[in-house]
């Protein structure tokens, strides 16, 4: 990483063994099923394999921060908030995309990030089943899979009509955030759904032009925010708010983009 | 392969040797904008790397055909078919799930099948990125990655409340085929999108209960169909046809599970 600012040392390092830690926790979880299920006539109600992997990751990942950096704070989906007095807080998703886990797809990823004063400066998404770790600081991003590391770039696509959006699935929005949608879908070429966290990491590999979605957690989208500006896009809410706190997500690979998205949102003109 | 009846010998082999000789042609197209991308204003109108890589990928895989089974005809996507008198038919697309390539998603699949006077009697689906191939023949399936082979099974969900579904995309639907599939989405527990070939597979590895598409050819089916029942999952038309030849297909995990969506999809109960 090339960030100028003094964030704590080794931060890279650090995210890439702890997300190979909680891989290693996490993989026999997934498509855990594969064999068992066929003798069971039905799933047992105590059987919630994603929950179990969720702890036993968050557990890794927060013993790995609580060695590393004995000061910070830390937010996680499955435990309590621990809180202290640095600025910095790390936030984590062990498994983000909890359906595609379940059905065996390989979308899903562990999120690990870091806010300074509550902006998220530093981030990593694992998607431990492909080996992949997407890693971004606001400033550069980088896919590291198998030894190589690959510099990230958003596409310069300004214009609506030949841009491709990407979000989870239309069904997951509420009837108002429906209709802000579908505004958006029938203005663009194409909507791809079912991508979770790795929507956003294929807008900063530069192979889709902006993902939007609503109802997102803290933690499910805070980790993603530095490798998506590390990339060179654009993160804001629906409204246009950098601070990205609303839980309605909108990322487009450039400020045109997503300035067109923002005014076409608001019913506006955009030809 | 426990195979009894008498098919040509080695098609496992010819399929993983095939699959692999394909993949080293797709997989330098894919994600191919990542670093070129971020440096030009815009795609320009000639660059198309998924009908590049879907020529060339077909190309390898029907020399591979032509050199070992000289007399089988050929259907592929991209070239003119080759008729002979052989009552075998091999069945390509090079690269099913065109979307989700251009967009980083790794769900696309290689599908290399053969039919026998018309019926799917062994098929393979690789997945490059992931170097995963399912391989079926209708009696058994098997996943293979990195030199383990898996055995394949179906779930035994038989309650519509409690299954899960896959489907690519909700928009594909024509209005008539939309309303039959809302019809069954709103009869279960969840429906996950953009799954294309991968989910077939996903319902041949007992990860998800079922696939509802319609608008599908012979090549984005038939090389899928050996690897579903293999497993021990029921495929047909929308109908309950089992030629599954009119492109409305329903995929389930077992034959109570596939008979309840069948009843559903004509507005009968199921309770």
């Amino acid at each position: 990483m090339t960030r100028s600012d003094n964030l704590p040392p080794g931060l890279e390092d650090f995210c890439l063994e702890t997300a190979w830690k909680a891989a290693a926790v996490i993989l026999p979880f997934f498509r855990s099923g594969l064999q068992a299920e066929n003798k069971n006539a039905a799933t047992g109600a105590d059987w919630d394999p994603v929950t179990a992997a969720d702890r036993a990751a968050e557990r890794v990942i927060r013993t790995e921060i609580e060695a590393r950096f004995p000061d910070h704070g830390i937010i996680g989906e499955e435990f309590p908030e621990k809180k202290t007095d640095s600025p910095y807080q790390w936030v984590i998703d062990p498994i983000d995309g909890t359906r595609a886990f379940l059905c065996g797809l390989p979308v899903w990823g562990t999120l690990i990030g870091l806010l300074r004063d509550g902006a998220p400066v530093f981030g990593a998404m694992s998607q431990a089943y492909n080996e992949e770790i997407f890693i971004g600081d606001c400033e550069t991003a980088f896919l590291y899979r198998r030894g190589e590391k690959t510099k990230l770039g958003t596409r310069e696509t300004v214009d609506l009509k030949t841009a491709t959006g990407l979000s989870t699935c239309p069904d997951l929005f509420s009837d108002e955030d429906r209709e802000g949608f579908d505004l958006i879908r029938r203005s663009v070429k194409n909507i791809r759904y079912g991508t979770d966290c790795y929507g956003y990491a294929m807008l900063a590999a530069g192979c889709a032009d902006f993902v939007m979605e609503s109802g997102l957690n803290l933690y499910d989208i805070a980790p993603l925010i530095p490798i998506i500006r590390g990339a060179g896009g654009v993160v804001s809410d629906w409204n246009g708010d950098e601070s990205a706190t609303s839980g309605r997500i909108l990322a487009a690979g450039n400020r045109m983009l997503h300035q067109a998205l923002l005014v076409r949102l608001k019913g506006g003109a955009d030809d």
